[in-house]
């Protein structure tokens, strides 16, 4: 962090920061300028706590120059970290394609969506089990009879299994059940699932807050790193902003950005961020263009007719030529499906 | 809920979607107008589940018309609504004034932080004991200890005493030594825990998420009410947008919004709006103006020479200098402090 | 401008910097830190053009340290600086209330919202003659006509007028019929038309862009105060955010942060704000809280009835009950209406 | 336009509002609903001006159903419309590539950018000569001389040129010199120069606002359309949001969205929306994957060495890589390049 002061600091307003910071076991570095002061502070900073600076007499502001996540940071492996889950790798070559419904609603339902999944060369099937709903007077989901249908429709097809939680009392089911589960965006600042789900070593796909920087989204990973899970796959899902013509607006820059400062694997959500089927294929190949490591998507074997779940997932043959089109995409970026 | 079909939506188009609202126990009114057909619902949509109509063929949009929300809704309570502790009442005639420390920290200065608090004319005390923290490596609060630290300060000034939780383990612990609970912007929509606290039936102080609309709003405080605890008091406490001057960006229109859609409680939060100490007295004023029915302010008793928990917090001197603005502006919008 | 090297930037990295620098006329201060080396720049900045030196390798980031306004800025006028109108005088103790129509319609109608502006107590008339609409399909204003029949209006009632352009050759015909011309927020940055404006000494109201952060807000300010008119008054009118309940977000945070950055004037526009006539009064009393200088709110003689130009305009009678209410509120601020 | 009516509406409340439509000469279809009555309008609603029927007594909300625009919407061109410029088609199979400096700076710096943009296999050539800054102290380009060293390097590498004019006074030299103008963000809706534009037929690139809807975009093509100028070609180039890792956010679901409600042409800007050269490439592919016709780049003959205008510049070799992987990744969405 280094601090700027004022135009017209005074000395004992400078001496005053360089003080305070050597009460807190820490170092100045005071760079005289044309302009203004700036001080940059020398040794271990966590020491500060939630101080601020800037409410110092003199101070003008304070300006963060390193990242507070560590094992989260492109430093830590400049080579890349993947994810290994029975063989599927996250990060690597290949890309990883997830599809599946909104909600596992029944037996019948998620086995149909399995096998257009399957059949169309995806290689993990999704389902909600757990659902987050805005309003309580929503379906809530089928909870743990949900992950075991998931499971079944799973193992019926050959197809690894992921699927939301939204409280840590749901991990131990969830463990039991799928391969992987989701941090949905709603609780990528639930720091108290976050740990949790650290210490369970459980490969996680964390998304990204609809209002949360890329900064925030790595510390939010940092959480779950810190308690020695490794296994992290970043989820871009679309942010939060004045456009309403998407649900969200899927921020595709983010894939570029988290590749330069992290090393986890990111993958696109095409689903959530449209909110419309009708965009889901452009999204797709936009994401895998700019460098994803793979997609989430929506799919269910009846959307157009049953119309449960409906507007933004695609139909068993819409997924399936979106993949095919991927495949005819991924070489122009150095990878395959 | 209606829905706007397309301009050349054809009558199979339209009588499919009347086919589908039949499929699921619902009625449908059609319009036929110049410019489009709309479709109005007739019955209970809850049915619908996550059904979105708006994939159907020839259908334009689907608006919904009516809140999610019943017990949170003005409707119900046209007269307004008000929680009560111990002789305090939040939405009443007088203004209520919450202050204290980011943290508890320590003994000595939760209690000269009180002493402050009181000092200046407020009722309620407030110090973080669990911090949610954007980083792993911040420091995370003093837990247990720093309630029971928090408790002791208000019993010996003569305060009611609100600390956040992030967990509903910490629940149980809570009730035991606060009279209100809080639950931050990030919590907004950690729906497992906002169901927890609406059975438990204690007061609590539910933040707006900094990226949430007042109508998501008031569906997380639905959750805390339709579990039977009817003691919700909400806080704006700025929202995320493109400024970066303040810290967010106090949502003042929020007071009246909340105001005629609900009948519950509102406060503001002008610390953790503007993030710089020197703006909290006209954020403060503002939202009174505008029909707060109290603050929360973050207060150290020696946070300029201390400079722990600095930036937002105001001395006890600049609070109580802001209190008696509050005193005098009150009665201008037909209110006392 | 500083510049923040990467943590592993090699000394070769460095001295290009210190070399491209020196190309340019500028001095460097190098600060080697423990985190990364501070690189501070010494002499005139605007030598450097649009170059931007986060491009070099071994740069992490360029960090503004300095505002680029400068006769914007408060420290120009630590004092404040007042634009004064036929004795009417904003950035005073006294407030200033700016009342009026959205649209000149014809006689009959502006004659009659002055009269119930002039009635309730406001001292300067508003009414748009040229309107800038999103679509061309609508009512683009009466146009020199309208700016004769507002005249006519201020004369009769003795109201100063104010009323919008669009375009600089608008300026010719406003400075002949009005006291003062608004730049709406749509053109806060045309800088053809601020440097116009600029040129011809009119008092100026200058609103912010919807999307415009407040350093952006005084650097368009520069552009009509470095041309020689320092009649600026600035106004915030809400900007864009996510929330859909009201048009806009007033960012009442906007006033203090101007107060405190510049000694310009700042008005607040509650009406566009809104969006709806039933929160113009809360945020209204909100801004004169927070230390606004005046008001410009939207007033229609017949606005119940005529429903023309709705939504957004009181009526005179709850447009004198505001400033009834402005009156009592003003002395807590230390102002007089 | 719809009108929904509160649930508690008056039939006289209702009747009302059906006689202020009668006034202006417009019907109304009044379906009662269980939860609501709602109001279809029937006829011209140009009529309605900007009243807005939401101040009425009862009436919950206005929900406008049509679009504004009428020749910018795809209903008017089902088979999308081209923009042809000396064999050059906007909108067609074969994708246009623009690529130049920020500025043109001296005719040297010009002709070697020229050469590169030639070299890479690009076909149109972009230098600003008029430019918007937001500080009056900031270079504002080499204006009419500019644009004479643009064309001569355009003509001297076979390349059309394109340039950016922020006033109307500008048009007639632009036309003489360019091929092609370009109106940048921050004058989207500059109404005077829209409609200036519209009366040119110059092909015109009209870029989106950052705070602009899609909606309000087309609306903005509609002023130029509307006044006999159908030579329209959209850019997107990044939102302003909350994320600070980019200048703006990319909004690559645009395209699809543009496509679908409009008939126009739209590119993409890589350069301004990430405002790092290290993002152009990913941002490029992912636009042309999404659908966009084209691309505009900032290429500098001398981007690394002479650092002027510098960071998100691609050096000729950059652009010429990046073009290849564009023409490998054409065919994948059925175009080529």
């Amino acid at each position: 962090m280094i601090i700027l002061m004022k135009k017209n600091a005074s000395k004992e307003q400078i001496q005053s920061v360089v003080d305070v910071l050597g009460d807190h076991g820490l170092g100045a570095n005071v760079s005289p300028g044309t302009e203004a002061t700036v001080i940059g502070i020398l040794g271990d900073k966590s020491k500060l706590g939630c101080i601020d600076l800037a409410l110092m007499d003199g101070v003008d502001d304070c300006v963060p120059i390193m990242h507070s996540y560590k094992l989260a940071s492109r430093d830590m492996c400049p080579q890349g970290r993947t994810v290994e889950i029975g063989g599927e790798v996250f990060g690597g070559e290949k890309l990883i394609v997830i599809g599946g419904p909104c909600a596992v609603e029944n037996e019948e339902s998620i086995l149909q969506s399995a096998a257009g999944v399957k059949a169309a060369g995806a290689t993990f099937l999704r389902g909600g089990a757990y659902k987050p709903r805005t309003s309580p007077y929503s379906f809530q989901g089928m909870e743990v009879e949900g992950l075991k249908l998931l499971r079944k429709a799973g193992d019926t097809y050959g197809l690894k299994v992921v699927s939301e939680i939204v409280a840590h009392e749901q991990l131990e089911d969830a463990a039991k059940y799928v391969d992987m589960i989701q941090i949905g965006a709603r609780n990528m600042q639930n720091f108290q699932l976050l740990k949790e789900v650290g210490r369970s070593k459980i490969p996680v796909i964390l998304k990204r807050g609809i209002a949360n920087t890329i900064e925030e989204w790595l510390d939010a990973a940092e959480y779950i790193l810190s308690e020695g899970n490794l296994n992290v796959v970043l989820c871009e899902r679309g942010i939060r902003t004045f456009e309403t013509a998407t649900r969200n607006t899927l921020d595709v820059s983010a894939v570029p950005v988290v590749k330069e400062r992290s090393c986890l694997p990111v993958i696109i959500d095409p689903s959530h961020a449209a909110g419309k089927m009708k965009y889901v294929k452009p999204l797709s190949l936009a994401g895998i263009a700019a460098g994803a490591d793979g997609l989430i998507v929506e799919v269910h074997y009846n959307a157009k007719i049953a119309i449960s779940d409906a507007a933004q997932q695609l139909s068993p043959q819409d997924f399936a030529e979106l993949l095919a089109k991927v495949r005819e995409l991924a070489p122009v970026v150095g990878r395959s499906l």
